[in-house]
């Protein structure tokens, strides 16, 4: 037996999120597809994690087993053939028995765009959540830092989030402005179902002055009554890469 | 009777380009409908030059004129209530009486976007045109050199182009590159049919060495026998600016 790590990158717009489910295509349905046409019988791929319908990912992590002594090119080249112009493998590699993409995951970066004017645009729409008041990033960025630590993020998640402990580590979140584009970039070991998007929509409160960013750290310690939110759209989030050791 | 110019951005991917045309949506169209949405009846839009099919614009410049007093929210923010996600009106001002979009421009920037990577890039996959092999960009930018300044361009246009002369001016074009993409810049005073298509395509030719960058000053001497091309896919184009006094 062979392990492959492959690593992806994908519009999701389209799609309803890597893990195959009910309703609407899954991106892993695909790949398996596309992998089942090189190789010639069903594989079965697991991801670093599941992405939530419409987000992007430029470096999700997945891996395969597989009896056949097929060169690398087949899983790369080969398998690009038969996937859609959405869809793409970036590189893959052989890795020891033991890997698992999924709990092997050291740390994760997302960035999360926002496209801050009052005119929407029509070439970013696919990728960045327009807001049209201006945002202030210096709120921003004082609420952004409470984020960064070790903490219980029990208040940055939706429902449906059956972790077990709510603890996560965010190694930095940094909201950089580019014209009207603002990147929110997020490094952490973990997260909770829509973490991002929660603490995101979160920020864009502050930034929209209707939330003081002092808000966010009562809402790390739990405060009674104090919600988080919303969570931000989506289609404004990619997954760039996922870190392993 | 008052005149109101805009400015555009779209995505072109599903349209059929600028220009109203028996087969396909046009962008001028939508943009015409959404108008008389707002000012009760038709009004004809006369934009500084057409696009290709497939062509997006970040900057396209239009006229049009009207009686009615509206105030220009009523152009910008009004207008964009009707128009679809991938068409934004970005500008509209009030100009004088003898202004024409298209025979006051006095120049345009078009920017040409190419993804030079063996692996396609999903993300990237609507706005940029895919060249697998490495490209040579210093040669590239030899070539580019020589189609600076004022020339007889009669080779870099395609069938069907009408125009009285084949003199243009180029003021610039630069090769620039950020990771995986290679951006090609113009500007000039006017382009023939397809010309920056062209431009980019002999200029491919020359970064994949098919072609010697010194071609590019024989191909505008018209020499016999030479040919340019190919015609660069629309995708990868985008009109960024239109300049008038």
């Amino acid at each position: 037996m062979r392990k492959i790590r492959l690593t992806l990158e994908f519009d999701g717009t389209g799609y309803a999120g890597w893990q195959i489910q009910a309703n609407g295509i899954a991106v892993q349905q695909v790949v398996e597809e596309a992998l089942e046409k090189v190789v010639g019988h069903p594989i079965r791929v697991i991801a670093s994690g599941r992405t939530d319908a419409g987000v992007h990912a430029k470096g999700l992590v997945a891996h395969f087993q597989i009896d056949k002594d097929l060169p690398l090119g087949a899983f790369r080249e080969g398998v690009n053939r038969f996937l859609p112009r959405e869809i793409a493998v970036w590189d893959a590699r052989e890795v020891g028995p033991g890997f698992h993409a999924r709990y092997d995951a050291r740390g994760k970066w997302y960035r999360y765009q926002i496209w801050n004017d009052p005119i929407r645009s029509p070439l970013t729409a696919r990728a960045a959540w327009h807001v049209s008041a201006r945002l202030d990033l210096p709120a921003m960025r004082s609420g952004a830092a409470m984020l960064v630590g070790r903490h219980d993020f029990q208040a940055f998640r939706t429902a449906g989030c059956d972790a077990k402990t709510t603890i996560r580590e965010i190694f930095s979140l940094s909201v950089q402005q580019a014209e009207s584009l603002v990147i929110v970039d997020v490094k952490g070991e973990g997260y909770l179902r829509n973490m991002v998007r929660v603490m995101v929509g979160t920020l864009v409160g502050v930034g929209l002055k209707k939330r003081e960013p002092e808000e966010i750290a009562r809402l790390l310690m739990g405060e009674a009554g104090l919600r988080a939110g919303p969570t931000a759209p989506p289609h404004g989030l990619c997954l760039m890469e996922v870190w392993y050791d």
